[in-house]
C-alpha cells in the first residue's frame, strides 16, 4: 500500500531516504531492522579511519534508495518487473544485510553460519516482525524477497539490482564509506550511473555512453580495497579479533573466563530473543570486560583491541633476509611468552582475489552499444580498453608479517 | 617533545588531523581517550538523523586540530602563549570532552557529578594513564590542562580558546554534526574565520573583516538548535531514557530487576577500571537486556528505547482546547494502565535560553575595530546590527506535550 | 510538446538541468537566448572574487531547472496551473534575464532602458526567434510568458516562481553564485525548501516544517549582500566603470574618441541583429582598445579598468577628522590633475535598502500553519522570532570615500 | 621581498590562493597577466559543460597555490632549491600560461607560433611589466623562470613542478576542470598526493604509501581526457573554429570581409600593446560580427559558432556501410552546396595517444619504495599493477565523421 506522503530521512549521501510504500516504512520500524543501528558497516577499517562509525542501518537504507530511484528512473524496470516483484526488490534491498552479526566474518566463522543464511532464516521465521510486515502486505512477499536475495527468483533483474557487479549494495557502499572516511576515493558518479542504466532483454544494462562512469565506478571499487578495505592496520585488527576468540573458546571450553555479554555468539542462532542481543556494541562491551578476566593472555588481547593497541606489520618482499629474521622473531617470541599462534600472522594477499571487476566465473557488466544499426549487448570488456588491460593483469601477491610491536624486527635499521 | 615526523589521522571536517607533539599522540593512546570511541556526540538527535553516529573521539581530535591551527596560525598566540601553555591548550582541547558518561546528562542526574568534574577527576588521577603521559612531558602539565578547563589558569586567551562563545569546541561540533547528519545549517566558513581571529591585549578576537563570519557561525549556531539539537522526537527519546533510569532506579532499591550491564552507573565513579567500562555500548546493551526484565513497565520502556517507538507529541499552542484535552488524555492513560509519571511529559523551552550568543552574563565576542585611527575592542553587538536584532529578540516560549502513540488525542482534526 | 527522452545538461548546482518540453530545449537555441553566454552574472564581484566567471546563461538555465522542480514536486502546483501556464512559467523561469545589457546597470543608466523592459521587447518582437519558437508552441505563449514577468498575468503562482521573494531567481543565483565564487555564504538547503513548499488558495507558502530552512535562505541572502555582492572593491570597480562612461560618452557628443565596439550601446535597442553584438564581451574588448585612445583621462580609466587598478576606499565613520581629511584630498586631487567627479566617489549604503527580507511595501513569505486544528497562512515574521528581529532592526549606514590609490590619505597612521 | 602579511584570494578549489612575495602579486598586477582573465580555459568543452566558464587567470593562480603547497610542505624541496629558485619556481608556476592566446591550437596554427615561444618572448621582452617586475626582484630572475619553463634550467626539481607527468599544472586543472563541469570524473586526494611527495637525489618523487593516489590521479586523467577534453561535440566545435579561420584566411588574403577585430591575430606577435588586444573575448566578439559579412560560407560558420549549431557527427565503426554512406553523404553536400573542406571531417583519435601515463619517451613517475632496507626510486609501473596494465593496452583508435546537421545520414535507422 502506497503511504498517504511520501515519508523521508535524511542522508548525507542521497539528500533524502524516500519512503513511498507502507510495507517499506513498516519494515524499518522492526526490531531486526533497528538492531542493524548496532552494527557497523565496517570492522578494522575503524582503526585507520577513526570517522567511519556508520552502521548497516544507515547503509540498508541507503541501498534501498539507490534500489528505490532505479526502479522509478531507469526506463524498463516498471515494464519487466510485477508490482509484486518491484515490492519485492525494494524490500530486499533494505533487508540484504539482515543477518550480520557482530565482527562480520568472525562470527561467520564462530557460528559456522554465513550472514546470508541468517539474513534467509530472519525474513522466513513466521514469529519475526519482518515476516509479519511483509506477509500481510502480501502472503507471497517473504518467500520472493528471499529468493531474489538467493539468486532463484527467476528474474534475473531484480536479482542484478541486489547482487551483481553493478548493484545497488555495492553503490551505497562505496559512496558511504568514502564520505564516513573522509576519502575520495570511493566517490563516482552515480547521477550519471542511473541516466545510463537500461533494460533490454529483461537484462540490467548501461548504455555506451554511460561506459566511462562505469569505468570510474570500477577503479574506485579498486581504489577503496587497496586504501581502505585491505589496509594493513585494518587486518591487523581483524587478527587480533579472531586471535582473541580462539583463546576464548579454547577457555570456554573448559568452563573457564566466560563472559556473559559474548555468550549469545555461541547460542543465538535461530533464538530471534537471543539473535536481537547481539551486536557490535554489546560484543564490544565483553571484550572490554574480558580485560579483566583471569587468563592473562584473554585479557591481554582484549586490552590490544580495546584500546588500539595493533600488531606491527612488514611487507614480507622488503625484508632481504626474510626467512632468518623471521626465525629471530619466533625465538623473542618464545622468549618473550608470547604464543605465535595468537600473535604471529602471516597473511598473503593475492591481488587477483581483489580484482574489483571479473568476467570469469561472474556475470559481466553488459553494455548497450550499436552494432551495424542494431542494439546489442556487450560485455563491459570488449568496449573498455581500460577494464581490459585490467583484466589482464598478471596475478601478484603481497604477504605480511605481524608481530607484537614489543618486538624488535631483528635487523639494523 | 616534537614528533620525528608529523603523524596525521584523515578526517572528513579537517583532511587531516596532523599531531606534532609525542604527548598528543601518546595521550590519543590512552584507554581514558580510547573509551571516547564508545560515547556518542548526539543523544536522541541520532533519532531524528540516523546517519549522525559519530563519536566524541571524532569530535576531540577535531577540536584538538582546529586548536592546533589557532595556534600555528593567528597572530600573536604563540607570543602570549609561552611554551608550556601552548602544549597545554593543546592538550586541553584533546582532553575536554574525557569525562561524558553514556547518555550524556542523563549520567550526570544519576551520578550527581558534572562531566566537568569527571574530567578533571580523569586527568588528575596519578594511578591514570592521562596524568602519566601528561607529566612525563612537563610536571606541570596536569595540574595547568585542569586549571585552563576549570577557567581558573589566569591565562584568557588559553581558556577562550577551549571554552568560550567562539571555542574551538563548538567550532568543530558545528561543522561535524552538519556533516554527520547530512543538514548544511551547521556549516560556517571555519577557513575565514581563523584567518580574521587575532589577538588584542592577551585576548582572542576577530578583524572587523571577519564578522559577518562570525554572524554565519552564530546563525550556524541557531539552526543546529532548532533543527537539529531540540527537535522534538531527539527530546522524545531523551524523556523515555529518563523514564527507564527513574523506573530502574525505583526498582533497584528493592533489588530488583537489576542488569549487571547498568550497575557501573551506579558505582563506577572514581575507580578508573569501571569507568573504562561505562560507556553508549554496554549502556544501550544493558537497555537491549533489560526488555526482558520481570517488569513490565521497565521492559516496556526499553523496548520502545530500542526499537524506536518514540513518544507522540503535540506543541500546546496548536490545541485549542488545551486544558480539556490534556485531562481526557490523563483519563485515557490511567484506562490503559499507563503511568502518567513515567509516559506524559510537559516540556516548555524557552527561546531566550537556546540563543546561539548572547552578551549579558557571557563574556562577549570581541571585534577588532579601528576608532580614530587606533584599534579597539568592541563587543559582537556594538558592530552587528544582525547580532544586536537578535539580542533584542522578544522571549518567547514553545511547550510540547509528549504521550505514547498508542492513545489518541482527544479531539476531531 | 514533450520530448521523445528527457535530454540533460550537466550542472554542479543542480546536478542535471532536465529539459523534457520541446519548446524549452529549442528557446536555449535561439541566439537570443546563446547571447546571454556572453552576459555575465556578476560584475565588480569578479575583481573580488575572480574565480564568479560564470554567465547568465549558466544561471537562467538553473532557475528554469528549480522552476521545473517546483513545478513537478511540489503538491499543488499542477493543480493550481494549467497546461498553458505551466509551460509559461518555464519559459519565464528561462528567459527571465534575456535582456540584461553589458554591465547590467551601467548599460541600463545609458540605455535609459530597463533591463525588464528589453526582456519584454525580445520576446514579443515578431522576427525574434524566441518569439517565433514561443508562439510556435501556442500562440498564446509569447503575451502569458511576459505577462508572468510583469507581474499581470493575473497568475499569482506563477508570478511567486518567478519573481518574489523566495522565487526560483534568487535561490538560483544564491547558490551558484556561493558555488562559483568559493564562499559558503550562499548555501542554504534547496532539497528542504522544496520539500515543504505548498500551495494554498492559490498561494506559493511554505509548511510550518520548513521555517527554518527559510530563515537560513534568507541569512544567505543577507551574507551575500555583505559578504559578495556590496564589497567595497566590487562597488569601486562599478565606479570607474560609470566613469569611463560618463567621460565616453562627454567625448562622443564632441565626436571625439570613438571606440566602433561601443557603439551599440547607444543604438542597439530594439535592433535585434544589434542587440545580438551587444555583450560583456565585446564591451569589455572596447574598453581594452579604450586603453589606446586619444583622450588621456579615457585611456586612464580604461587601463585602471581592464589591469584592475581599483580606487582605494575608507569607511568615513573609520576618519576621526572626516571633512578636513576629504577636503585636504580633494586639494592633492586637483594638484595631480585628478577630475574629482570621475575620480572621487562618496558612497553611502543604507543597511536597510539591503536587508535581505522585508514584509513592508512586498508581499510576505507565507508559512502554511495550525491554528486551532486549522490551516492558516501567516506572514514569516508572524512565526520567525529570528526575522522579526531583522525586520526591527534599526536603519544604518555606511559611507565609503573612494578615490585614487596614488593618493595618500591625509593622516598619520 | 616577503609581504608584511599574507595577502589571499578566495578559490573554490584551494579555499584560499596565499601571496607571500612582493613579486608575486605584482606579477599578478600586470597587464600581462590581467590579461589572462580574457582567456578561458577550455574551448569546446563548453559547448558540453556550458557552466565551465572558467579562465586561464584563475587556473594559473591555482597552479601558483599548489606550488607554494610544494615548496613549503614537501620535505626536501627548500634544501634542494636556492632561495632564488624557490622564487623562480613559484613565478614560473603563476606565468606557465602567458603566451596563450585565443582558441589556443587554432591561434598557435595560424601565427606558426607555439604558446610556450610567446610566453618566453613575454617574459623576457625589456619593455614588458612581467620583466621589469621580474628583474626588479633579481635581475637574475626573468632569464631563470624562462630557463625552467623551457627545460634547461639544469634544476630537475623546479621543473618537475611545471612540467612533468605529475606536475602542479596538471594537478590544478583536473581538480578546477571538474569543479567547473560540474562532474567528478577530475577529482582525485590532492591533499594525500602532496602528503607523500618527497625529493630524493634532486628528484621529485612519491612515497610508496602515495602510490594508490597516484594511481587515482591518473585515472582521473583518463577520465577527463575521455568524458570531457575529447568528447565528440567538443571537437566538432573546434573543427568549425578552424573552418571559420581557414576560410577567413582565404578571404583575407583577396582583402575581403575583414573583421577588425581579428586582425590582431595576424600581426599581433611581438608587439605586446597588440598582443593585449589579443584574447577569447575580441575574438568571439569578431566572429560575432562576421555573422554579418558578405561572404555567405563565413558568415554561415560564424553563425554556427555563436548559435551553437554544432556539426553531427557518427563513429565511422559504427556504420555498416560506412565508404558508401559518405559518398552519398559527399553527393548530398554537393548538392546543398557545402564544401566539404569546410563542412566535413574525418577525425581519428589514437587512444595511445592521449594516455594519461606513459613511461616511453617520457620521464616516468617515480616512487620511493624499500628494497633490502634500503631506499630505492622506482618507475610508478614497476610498482602499480593498474598502471602496468594501462602501458601494456593495445593501440586503438576512433573515427568520427562531421558533418551538416541539415544532412540526413544516408541509411535507415
Amino acid at each position: 500500500m502506497r503511504l498517504p506522503e511520501t515519508k523521508v530521512l535524511r542522508d548525507p549521501i542521497h539528500g533524502y531516504v524516500q519512503i513511498q510504500e507502507e510495507v517499506i516504512w513498516k519494515l524499518i520500524d522492526t526490531p531486526e531492522f533497528q538492531r542493524l543501528r548496532r552494527i557497523r558497516q565496517l570492522g578494522g577499517d575503524l582503526e585507520v579511519y577513526h570517522t567511519a562509525e556508520h552502521s548497516r542501518f544507515a547503509h540498508s537504507l541507503g541501498v534501498y534508495e539507490i534500489c528505490r530511484r532505479v526502479v522509478n528512473e531507469v526506463p524498463g524496470v516498471k515494464e519487466t518487473l510485477s508490482l509484486l516483484e518491484q515490492k519485492a526488490v525494494l524490500c530486499a534491498a533494505l533487508l540484504h544485510d539482515l543477518g550480520h552479526g557482530p565482527f562480520s566474518h568472525c562470527y561467520e566463522d564462530i557460528s559456522k553460519t554465513s550472514h546470508e543464511d541468517i539474513t534467509q532464516w530472519l525474513i522466513l521465521n513466521r514469529d519475526g516482525q519482518v515476516f509479519q510486515v511483509l506477509a500481510k502486505e502480501d502472503p507471497a512477499l517473504p518467500k520472493l524477497v528471499t529468493d531474489i536475495l538467493a539468486h532463484r527468483s527467476g528474474c534475473p533483474l531484480a536479482e542484478d539490482l541486489i547482487s551483481s557487479q553493478l548493484d545497488c549494495d555495492r553503490m551505497d557502499y562505496l559512496l558511504r564509506d568514502a564520505y564516513c572516511t573522509g576519502t575520495s576515493y570511493g566517490s563516482f558518479d552515480l547521477e550519471r550511473v542511473l541516466r545510463t542504466l537500461r533494460v533490454k532483454d529483461g537484462i540490467l544494462c548501461v548504455k555506451r555512453s554511460g561506459m566511462h562512469s562505469v569505468e570510474d565506478y570500477i577503479m574506485a571499487r579498486y581504489q577503496m580495497y587497496w586504501q581502505v578495505y585491505l589496509h594493513p592496520d585494518a587486518a591487523g585488527y581483524e587478527l587480533l579479533v579472531n586471535a582473541f576468540f580462539e583463546r576464548y573458546a579454547k577457555l570456554r571450553q573448559k568452563k573457564q573466563n566466560r563472559v556473559a555479554l559474548l555468550e549469545p555468539i555461541y547460542d543465538c542462532i535461530f533464538d530471534p530473543r537471543r539473535f536481537y542481543l547481539l551486536d557490535d556494541f554489546s560484543v564490544l562491551s565483553g571484550i572490554n570486560q574480558a580485560q579483566f578476566a583471569n587468563d592473562p593472555v584473554l585479557a591481554d588481547l582484549a586490552e590490544r583491541i580495546i584500546n588500539r593497541r595493533l600488531l606491527e606489520w612488514k611487507n614480507e618482499s622488503d625484508l632481504p633476509n626474510g626467512p632468518a629474521a623471521i626465525q629471530m622473531l619466533l625465538d623473542q617470541m618464545e622468549q618473550a611468552d608470547f604464543d605465535p599462534e595468537l600473535y604471529f600472522h602471516r597473511q598473503t594477499l593475492r591481488l587477483d582475489e581483489y580484482l574489483p571487476y571479473r568476467e570469469e566465473n561472474s556475470i559481466p557488466i553488459r553494455i548497450l552499444d550499436q552494432e551495424g544499426g542494431q542494439e546489442a549487448l556487450k560485455n563491459l570488456s570488449a568496449c573498455s580498453t581500460v577494464v581490459k588491460a585490467l583484466l589482464e593483469m598478471k596475478e601478484t601477491e603481497i604477504t605480511r608479517l605481524y608481530f607484537p610491536k614489543e618486538l624488535k624486527w631483528p635487523e639494523q635499521r
